[in-house]
């Protein structure tokens, strides 16, 4: 039996235990339509990331590549190894475009991939998600999963049941952080934490949010047992990113 | 000639050779829905496992991985290569998610996949089953098929006709195992398990079935001549497992 | 340039250049319903092979494995590298489940794989056998293949134009031998045979057929040219198969 | 940068930088109904083969290998990579089954490889000929590119515009040879040619036609600028396969 | 973590920091019709390419192979890696026609490859724009992606929306360059190029215009901050391509 021990990485992609990564892979998901004449600029919300009390940024290939020089010696770079862009609509799929060799070349301390669990696709996303679980053991390196339900089988996707479903989906993959919807209630998302048994669950982020809102379910977030947050748009679309990324980090840290 | 033998770990994972196989792979095939307060924590089940007498675990990556403390010393492991969620209804298919490769450094004991018959995608899993079978063999491991009938032109999975068909198919493939439906009958399974050759058979679970009706069907099928059981909901649904573990451990090793 | 000469092989499959097989791969590609209570253990019909003057068993792999101490010294192994189950009907295609390595590895003397000419998934058979055809040859194998007109294409899979183009096609993909339909007359069968040129002929199995009529059809497809035959259950569901096998041995190799 | 240099292939399939290829790969393309008594046996086109003035002769890998003794010391091999039957109708696609390392060790002198440009699945054949290209690259074998626009988007697939396409496509994919339709006319046959630059231009076959008339049309292929043909039924089936071959060889070696 | 410098070759295909390519593989992409009496011979437009003041031309592999003595120690090759012709419609798609390897061993200073974001088949994209771009870091070879919306999906493939998409695509998909649409107004291109980042941005050529205009297109598009472009038709279809291009050259260098 071969031991694999990955806790150097996943040290390094946390603090205290918690985890707080700047979600930025946007500009290939969503497209330029989340920016704004400052956060169109890349450079922009990268150098700000390292004025950040956050664990790890959420890159695809091209940013990590082409901003190297900017991060990679102060930001912990979770590299995502999937993408599409929302620019058609089939059922989903998580196509990948890095491998794990590749992002370990990129300097990356964790992988990524989305799992649309529950879509007529799924058994192809869980072959290759199989294959990167595989690799990124080789490597020693966490994998994240991003498992969301959706496709047209799936009515609603946050859930108690959808998400529950999806977390420990995450879990019996391999994965060693869930990123997950959440379900909008600290009750209910306690229980979901519990089904995905000693994977970590993280939340992931969504559209901009009225602030106490926003910190509110943060809060509730953190005390339902998850952790840690994986933010992007609430951050980075604000006046001041650094001021409200420090108070979700007084958050999650619970510092 | 290369001569493959696999007595050593059909030894490990037998008991007079009988098997007894706690079945926990639900977590992914069914998600959490079959599991409550106490079973939503896979420590729980797997923990129990230790103090059960069986002659192994089915387990997907995920839970092999990150409890293998919990268990690996104390209970053998067949490991689930293939997995999907119910969330979605399409033609059945099993996608392989692990290696056997990884199976082995994981610990594992026997190797098992799921083999949908009749299906439109039975072709798909054929080919994979074939090279699963030829890996297995180089590892000495092995090999379980799940073999059910299943799919829109399966009118009656667990027909006589049905299940001596997949009996059947799991022994031209090369496995060691049969995992099937039990037919209801004793005289009928007696016949499916002529058609397994010298494939031994054991029957796949259920849901929670009253215990009366669960014991007496326990002992048709061992009298039938099966080799053993594979059962998950039934014991651990149950509020003391261990008591049915033990009662069916009787009855499998006839003891 | 590259010299192959399957010489050895050919010569241990046949006897006076004739091949007698006894086809019992009907487990897989029919399931139990071809048995009854005698035919249904495998052991019955396989140690019933030793006793009989024919060249070759025809096993998929579970069967090579499972008995090989019954027949491998005695009975050489053709090795059926596809197979299918009867429980669906989508257009005819033959999945891979066996390579020719682990053929090898069981002591195959020669390997089968069947070709559905006029399949609309004819052109992933062909690329399969393509691979299949450039691997026997490394190992001197001889290659058999089972080339059957079907699909929603053909109408009449045993017309002399179908069963012609069949075999020609065995030639042209680079067959040793071609297991084809009988014509059902010996003049038409016997330009059929020449269209397979250097390709050796045997015809396929079907049903159970009156005695009389069988032992005239075989008579009939020796004169017409055949290099032999392979009989499945005309021989293993009769009362007598040794004697039967026996009398069908005069024919095929004519003493 | 790596220099390839097939002229030594190059010479060896052409006379006076002309290609005269007796086309013989109809078994598996149209099957036995091209043939007659005596054209049904391989074994006579092959024989006849050595006594023409021909540079090469166009065989799929089972006659390649069953007849290679009476042809390869006398006769260039083209040997064709992909092949299927003319039994069902689907949308247009050519399956490999041989590949460029197998076709260099039956003694090929060239490989061909059929493209269908404009069928719906013309980019899996791209895929499949870019591969092929560059392992024939690495063996330094000439590659004839069989370029016919067919596919239910395809009107007209012998048009001047359908064929000066095609033609520029076998020159785009790295073609030495692209082997085309005859737009029936020497004028715009000529702008064809131009259009496939450097890479030569030889004209496919087709069924029997009147000797006049066929030889009027090699007349004007060679005088348009044409530097060959591949032929094989005005050859063959004809009553004197060697006088029609004579008189060909002299038209297109202009002797 | 593994650096890749890509300066050399990317200082070899520009000049001053700016790409002048000439684009010549519509032979492929649109087939003949794009060619008169002269431009037909590919030989024409590439010995005209060596008297350009350009940084490159853009082939395929059959011309780079062919016409390589005509070129290749004056004008760097953008090697493109996929093609197919416009014969057919069916939702886009490009396939891999040539690899990375392939085209180091012809001398490529760069590689191409094209991307239809929105495509139903954009997932198949970015899985082989992936592996190529891993290949392509492993030589240090820039990256040029052709990405264009395009499928049923896109309505409006050149406005600011799916320009400024498709431009970022390119940039979180690894491409050193992006070969975009012009939006054909400088105020929104130049937003395009900003979401672009640290990728360089050239335009991609299209049909023949009035001088006057596409004069007026090329200033205001590196007057908006393009790193240069990418025109054929252009150039090669008037009467004088070396003025043209001089004129062009003028603009995009600035001198």
């Amino acid at each position: 039996m071969k031991r694999v021990d990955k806790t150097v990485k996943m040290k390094k992609i946390s603090k205290g235990g918690k985890f707080f990564f700047l979600a930025f892979d946007q500009g290939l998901e969503h497209g330029p339509s989340d920016f704004d004449e400052k956060t169109i600029d890349p450079e922009y919300i990268i150098d700000l990331s390292t004025k950040m009390r956050i664990t790890g940024i959420i890159l695809q290939k091209g940013l990590a590549q082409k901003y190297s020089e900017n991060f990679i010696k102060n930001v912990p770079l979770i590299l995502k190894l999937n993408g599409k862009t929302s620019m058609t609509k089939t059922e989903p799929f998580s196509p990948q475009i890095t491998s794990v060799k590749e992002a370990v070349e990129m300097g990356a301390d964790a992988v990524g991939y989305t799992v649309y669990v529950g879509s007529e696709r799924e058994n192809e996303m869980f072959e290759i998600v199989g294959k990167i679980e595989e690799e990124a053991r080789d490597y020693k390196l966490p994998l994240v999963i991003w498992s969301y339900p959706r496709g047209h089988a799936i009515k609603n996707p946050k859930s108690f049941e959808s998400v529950a479903y999806a977390a420990r989906v995450a879990l019996e993959l391999g994965a060693d952080i869930a990123k997950i919807h959440y379900t909008g209630d600290k009750n209910s998302f306690n229980e979901v934490i519990k089904a995905a048994g000693r994977c970590k669950v993280i939340t992931a982020g969504g559209p901009l949010e009225p602030l106490e809102a926003f910190f509110k379910d943060a809060e509730d977030i953190m005390n339902a047992g998850a952790s840690g947050m994986a933010v992007g748009r609430n951050i980075w679309q604000h006046d001041d990113p650094i001021k409200i990324a420090d108070k979700l980090a007084t958050i999650i840290f619970d510092d």
